[in-house]
């Protein structure tokens, strides 16, 4: 099938072989297809499966999709979408396309969409869908389960039931589908399910700290609540694999020094895949020349022992892999809540003699290493070449401390100053580390070499 | 409280303080408690709680638990956790306390206990649990109701039940508890809920690759069948959460280059943590010091051209972040089958293009430097600036280029020997490229020098 020149005629032939597909296979077929004619093969399924496919947030270029469908195909489908996915994808709508559908949507639908796109798409506010089964908790099991079948909507799954006081609406009991399924129909909500107060969140939570939760509870979706306890919608478990999934995606990135992706790695173009590295590449050079800068200062001591150059890549290379190991650690146990902001004093006095230890080892392999080589005649390093090794061990620790330190607190002063932690990429920390490791280096070389090489 | 002093008597009034936790606050608490005391609170607990609260795997030490409390206790309790989380517990646990509680278990759990270990824990087997509801497929949904809730456990979560076969009991047709519950209740179970065949894997299928099909088709659990279709357990979406959590902490250690942490970060004992981070970071000194062997080789050209000595820094760390970058780029496209190991060329081809690119713009930036401290008098690079800038420059381009290469090849090497491509971290990236790095500047600046300052 040549993807590129999909006729009408096959775009039925398409819809007609995807029908009895997963959702997410469907979405992943339409990926593969031109933006037009996929949306023909869009527009031939079956509407519910229709639906689906457009509730997933794999389906990438939603958005385009949706710029090739009639305004009153596109209407209906809306209509029928998730209302989370829903918000989704009228974020990432052209403005005219946005405004254009907005008129043709029915007025409930535009109403839930005018309140959801109101919070940003980092909180749980912006990831929450209002799809959720309310009762009174007055209600019995039967009354509940009888209602269920009564509004229940084929796509939207159910999860559980959340309880609300009949006089002021706060929500005040949550009932999983399992236990409503369980118990003697007879009972009321209230009498149902567990004793101890729901978890919940607020409209302005952070989506990690709700996929925290529910990760934490094993929930399968969290109520999101206003002010006076009044339930707004709920996020559900979907969302928070795929926010993982997609946050995992961002820290190994960020780590790598890379910024953020919107589009896979196989679908990115050129330019923008060279731009996103570009910058951060180009900014960590400019940091960096800052090492050159340090190197003019020494100028003189390098001309007069030009042996302790040939450790200069070694030293800072040492710096920069302890201060990326302190640094993933911590952006880690932050991102678990192992450790907090005010932690940062504790983390320090552990990295400090960790720093130490660490720096030593390498301080004694550099020792024997220079030792060896002088010792068994494969390099010369002069006659001061104890000394140089002395040098050399030292410089190791006192750069291997301070790779430590500068790279287990860079995530805190980040956090602090609003960025996220894992910004704190290992080549940024290499580079923090680079320009003080030569410092280190050369006056440690200064003070153990004065009046011999120096 | 003292949690360190916590007597007996005490045991039992933090047990009634927890009683109206949830199951993983339960688990927090009995973290912070030491083992022995922390044994006495679970003992001290409602059993349903004691047991819900051994069923969260955020309970570090759960094994260390075990061997605190009495032989007859800790059966009963292992004989209600779900077995999944049994199965964890026993491998955790130490040979002689597993073998005193496997003959204290009754009959059926030593069986299923037994079938569990046999799986690898990195194998959808090795992580699924055996508690689901079976049903065949004769049978209607009232009746498939009304045996659901008569074999109902309260601590165990029913997500769907699994029709089979009634003649060879192979799996056919998975109805959701949702499904379930919204049917006429005369209908029979395949006449219910998807037609579309349900989605499986078996039991060697690697438990990320179980966690990556819940996660796409949205499923609250996936069934694992053998080889002839039967079910032998389910992987739940509450294990696919932990699992990814846990994947994401292991992928940011590793690409921050440090081994595997069995703990958090806080509760480490600092000789682990040493010993966590002293391997890697020896391995890679030891690799850098090729870096010392390579200057060693060139003693020659540094000494008649300090000046070259000064980029060093500058040249090296732009070829190992950009290293890190495609690293972390390929890392995860082959986390999340966007590339596949024979892709590996496709990668080379847009690398060596990406790496020329974006070695120039590091080039001409570094032009740019070099003739404006020239000739704004800021320092003299000597007679020969503008070839000392010419060699910089066209060493990024080679240096990058080889990074960006280097970087994006690693990931599909380590994968081909069987290595986790994740385990190319970001400072192995930065080895690698270092040694050749220097051995590209001072060969381009050989050749561009030659004849004027070498």
């Amino acid at each position: 099938m040549d993807d590129r020149q999909l006729e009408a005629r096959d775009a039925a032939t398409v819809a007609h072989t995807l029908e009895r597909a997963h959702d997410a296979d469907v979405a992943e077929a339409l990926n593969v297809i031109d933006p037009p004619a996929a949306a023909r093969v869009l527009a031939a399924l079956p509407f519910d499966l229709a639906v689906r496919a457009l509730n997933q947030p794999e389906l990438d270029r939603r958005a385009r999709l949706f710029e090739h469908l009639s305004t009153d195909k596109a209407a209906v489908l809306v209509g029928a979408m998730s209302a989370d996915q829903r918000t989704d994808l009228f974020r990432e709508l052209p403005e005219r396309t946005a405004a254009r559908l907005l008129s043709a949507v029915d007025t409930g639908t535009r109403e839930s969409l005018r309140a959801l796109l109101s919070y940003p798409p980092t909180t749980a506010g912006g990831i929450m869908t209002t799809e959720h089964v309310v009762a009174p908790a007055t209600w019995t099991v039967e009354r509940t389960l009888t209602q269920i079948r009564a509004v229940a909507q084929p796509r939207r799954p159910v999860y559980a039931v959340y309880v609300v006081d009949p006089v002021d609406r706060r929500l005040v009991h949550v009932v999983t589908l399992r236990e409503l399924v369980l118990a003697d129909p007879t009972l009321t909500l209230l009498e149902v399910g567990d004793r101890r107060p729901p978890v919940t969140v607020t409209v302005w939570t952070d989506r990690e700290e709700a996929a925290r939760l529910i990760a934490k509870y094993d929930l399968l979706a969290v109520p999101v609540i206003d002010e006076g306890g009044h339930l707004l919608g709920i996020v559900t478990v979907d969302d928070v694999i795929d926010a993982l999934v997609k946050e995992q995606t961002e820290d190994v990135h960020k780590l790598g020094g890379v910024q953020e992706l919107d589009e896979p790695y196989t679908r990115i173009s050129f330019g923008t895949m060279i731009r996103k590295r570009g910058g951060w590449l180009c900014a960590l050079f400019l940091s960096e020349m800052l090492t050159a800068t340090a190197m003019q200062h020494f100028e003189g001591e390098l001309s007069r022992a030009i042996v302790l150059t040939l450790f200069i890549p070694l030293i800072m290379s040492s710096g920069g892999n302890s201060g990326s190991q302190a640094t993933s650690l911590i952006i880690r146990a932050l991102a678990l809540r192992e450790v907090r902001l005010r932690d940062w004093w504790w983390i320090a006095l552990r990295e400090l003699p960790a720093g130490i230890a660490l720096g030593s080892i390498l301080g004694v392999i550099g020792i024997v290493r220079i030792a060896g080589w002088q010792i068994l005649g494969f390099y010369d390093y002069g006659p001061h070449w104890l000394l140089v090794a002395l040098a050399v061990a030292l410089a190791l620790v006192g750069v291997v401390t301070f790779g430590s330190l500068a790279g287990s607190m860079l995530p805190f002063v980040l956090r602090r100053v609003g960025f996220d932690p894992a910004s704190a990429s290992a080549p940024f920390v290499a580079t923090l580390v680079d320009v003080t490791g030569l410092v280190i280096y050369f006056t440690v070389a200064y003070v153990v070499l004065r009046g011999t090489l120096l």
